[in-house]
């Protein structure tokens, strides 16, 4: 079958390799399609060592059973299915909880990270990586187990604050921005203040639900201020899709007293956090920060039920296998627009 | 009756005041023991205007009822009472769900901060303020006030990460570490590792429970690695009650992915959270981090709870109320063990 | 001023009484709206002794500030405020936590139930029992504190199980009903299964978000069934409005393991708890059952939001004040469709 | 090698049959310690179809890793080793979760319920179903499988109410509610009332940490009103380990408003939950009930660490692999103290 590895550390290549037999307890996936994510970048340019390789990239998928191996039950061939990336170790705290994101043995053990991933003709994953996504369409289906998965796995981290009436801030509206818009909109009654420096962009929120959207630059803190009000008072949450030095400025300034404050972008930024008794604080009192990694078994169940409901989609732009490499280069440019789907 | 006041911004002094009486909804008490507080010293020490003055200092209150003022039930001349310390707007969001600590129209709203404290014979505060405190001793009740209250309610925030066998590090034996080690030792089944320079400051942490001691320096986090295991396991809970650069760093190298970082100690150094995907991470993935503040007043109760049943119990040092200056001035110095009570 | 009054046990009748002058801590407000509810008629059926006689009845207010009293902050002349109904007694452990519908030394402590409500031209209430209603028409904020904060109280109990592709049925679509279907489409995205006898009510459900409505009776269980799987799979959530035998029979029989069971209605029925190893559970293990009382301030807070943002409205038939006698007659003989709002 | 299995329905043999061959992802495991459960008799006495026959009993398993199927990671020959008890279908809200004592494909997927249990030499078990447990005794980690990790369980739900000062009532010191008292001394800071119509057992209560011992009777909840004080207050939280109909009417008697009711004990009562609005209610408003079923992984992790460290421990009574069924017999008739622990 095709397949699109990272042969060597950096180098990127589409390979005919033998179709994988489903070990006991694995599921043989015809793919249907599989995202192509700025974290694959990541991959490609680590240090030798830290990613085996060869290795088939792709940790979004979905697609068809094609085959079960021993022991599985529950799954039948022609089911459609989607991927859970992480493979934990099933013993630590994290994962007794159902928090595999949360893997105290990790990082970093996934399907395309620490093993073979969806860029191919098929890929086998242990049986209980798989969802049900029932009449999904499978370009949808892949998105949502990461784009998907990782803004609404930082929504449930939230939650708890995101009360009717309260304010949430989303900076960065590109591809997890989009959905974390879509999915405040599909499950609390927060009003949403959306943060861009495209005003595309911003039209896109309101489109999607945001009730305010303030252009990024050197005002948008006194904007924002505007809405929420003074401190010690704010925004009851900020998610910051961006995660460089200027998100976060703006980020812990305008979170509230009390408020929590999720770190989804891996800009690259700092947030200092600086606890003193007789100066300003970097960071209001009692105000949570988190970087929030992935998501949860349970979570992404939950996101293909938004997606099956209609309630949440990801902009997506496809690219047949043998386009792959070039999807990543136009990726790597900023030229792709919402998340690039490759369909082998 | 006499008083120890701000009577201007840093001058502390005591002097003769009419005794208060208490207005509509206000009890009038008599002030059994009064804690002296560092942050006393950053009032003292704080730039003209943001305390009001002439002040009564004093946020760490307990006495007997003497009077109550029109409208309020449910105290009699005569009960036994420690003082809640802030005074909330009672209309936000905080406020509203009994976070009075997490005010949105605060600071500083406080008995002793805002309003006449309790360094006097008699002080004047909202009946809503006061929780009885049977026959507890009123040199112990008036420091879990806050000595009491404030590492109780950090360990609260973290309280669903304190499991029986996980591991919880207390930075800094003081006067508010050693109270997280009691609080620890009688609400939970964590195991317990207490890190101070000095040695019998970690004697004091394994009598009142404390399962392993390091002694801080640059072997500390190897020491503590030896407990908890390789990252990304580490200490599901981190309380450092010292805050400074040195603390914080072993702070955020121990704790666990998905562990909580609590920063009770206000010693000006900074913690510098940094998302970024491809070097390794300033904290751990799914880890939050939080500058608590204060407690609440269902907080307090339960504080109150365990002073009653001999749980904890503050190490305690008085001074009648002409010897406060005296007891600032020993504070500053650190010349203070344990915490420094006035009894007026 | 007029006032609908209580005079003796189960007598109510209009009588003009002083305007009351607001104490210290309260505020007088000129009553627009003041909503006639069920409970009315049981405090008018109830044994002599059980409420305090005269006393001028509703629980459900909403108004204009007139006057304030000493010592309140944070209200003027002229501000719109709806009435919380429950006075608490302010230092139980339910009222400590902002949750004065669990106050411990109530019943029944409240503004219309055991001193002066809202069926008047004026009425004086503590400030703290005030909320800001901005803009929001006045017959719509005063059902809000009752007929719309009852069922999103119970619905608040039951989020942490309200997922995304989960089911919540609601059983009887009345005036608490309804409101829980709009609450449950503002604020979650589970699939709402409305039952009821009455298919007009059946369609209001559907126009108000019900994914499913089942017509009660015979066969309701196996349509639920349905949709919901068999057991011990079903209903995550079951908010059962009526509360009379045949209903809490569904409610136990199509609740999932693990789901929760909420008895919003009181319609002196019997859910029999039985316990057992050895036989068909009467309720499925894990499940929890509760009887939710009213709610709490922080969550009445939300129902106004909710209500300002258009999210949530009362179906409302308004009744000068001197019709307010027979506007109860109408609610016992069930010919009140919606709710009954008094407009003095 | 040697197996004492239910041949046919109700009939108990010892016989001997091959060892097994851990498939792949199973670990087998050389016995122990398996503890004979109260659950065993009513398995024993269920309708013929309810389990499968011939099976190898024994839900209560610690031992000795003996060898490991094909792709399990993580135990090693030598490794001693505790049986999590229930297989979960591992795809439903429950099992997403970690919560497979939810499992909503159950009844009853269970290792000595649907599969070959732990009264033999050798037991074959998922990997996934062994949770580590050291240097701990395996006659002690045996039961706390089942007879530890229930009431653990119920205490876990019950932890949110928990709180210093707070009063906690245990009906039934006998296995479940001796370990009960055991964890809300070692985890909690409550006051807990131990209630049983034994002298002894009120002893070994007080032993345990119990505060207050109340004798069952016509009498006790008027005892235990005296120590929780009057309705609406009261315990905060009530765990029947008993669930006759008479303790299930102290229990709902003495329970607190917004308290929690723990139907641990399945002893064939029934408490009746009737919502009505003008009559006394059987149930404090607001007041939560549920029939706990086992309980997690994740918590017998926990369980296990309490008894390593010491903090609880079983009352055992051991017996060889021959005399299981004359333990049986005595655990029947009532003459068993503590827990019977077969070791093979």
């Amino acid at each position: 079958m095709r397949a699109v590895r990272m042969t060597s550390p950096g180098v990127l290549e589409q390979v005919e390799v033998p179709t994988p037999t489903p070990a006991a307890g694995e599921v043989l996936l015809a793919v249907g399609a599989v995202g192509a994510c700025h974290s694959d970048l990541h991959i490609l340019d680590a240090p030798p060592g830290l990613f085996p390789t060869p290795i088939t990239l792709g940790h979004e998928t979905a697609g068809t059973v094609e085959a079960v191996g021993a022991g599985v039950t529950g799954w039948t061939p022609g089911d459609r299915a989607a991927v859970y990336g992480i493979v934990g170790c099933g013993t630590c705290r994290g994962c007794l909880r159902g928090a595999e994101n949360q893997c105290r043995r990790m990082p970093p053990g996934g399907i395309g990270l620490s093993r073979d991933g969806g860029l191919a003709d098929y890929v086998a994953v242990p049986a209980r990586n798989l969802l049900h996504v029932g009449d999904l369409d499978l370009t949808q289906a892949a998105p949502l187990t990461d784009a998907g998965l990782t803004p609404y796995h930082a929504v449930e981290l939230a939650r708890p604050a995101l009360r009717p009436g309260t304010f949430c801030v989303v900076i960065g509206i590109g591809g997890l921005g989009h959905m974390a818009v879509q999915i405040l909109t599909a499950t609390t009654a927060v009003r949403i203040i959306a943060v861009d420096t495209s005003v595309a962009a911003l039209d896109l929120a309101t489109r999607m639900g945001a009730h305010h959207v303030v252009q990024a630059g050197p005002e948008a803190v006194e904007r924002i201020r505007e809405i929420v009000g003074p401190a010690p008072d704010g925004a009851d949450v900020v998610i910051d899709c961006v995660g460089v030095d200027a998100t976060l400025t703006t980020a812990r300034t305008v979170v509230a007293t009390g408020g929590k404050l999720l770190l989804v972008g891996l800009g690259g930024g700092t947030l200092p956090v600086h606890p003193v008794a007789d100066a300003p604080p970097t960071l209001p009192l009692e105000t949570s920060v988190e970087i929030p990694f992935w998501g949860t078994r349970a979570e992404l169940q939950e996101v293909i039920a938004l997606g099956r409901a209609g309630l949440i989609s990801a902009d997506v732009q496809t690219f047949p296998l043998e386009r792959a490499p070039e999807a990543y280069d136009l990726l790597r440019r900023g030229d792709i627009h919402g998340r690039a789907v490759v369909t082998p």
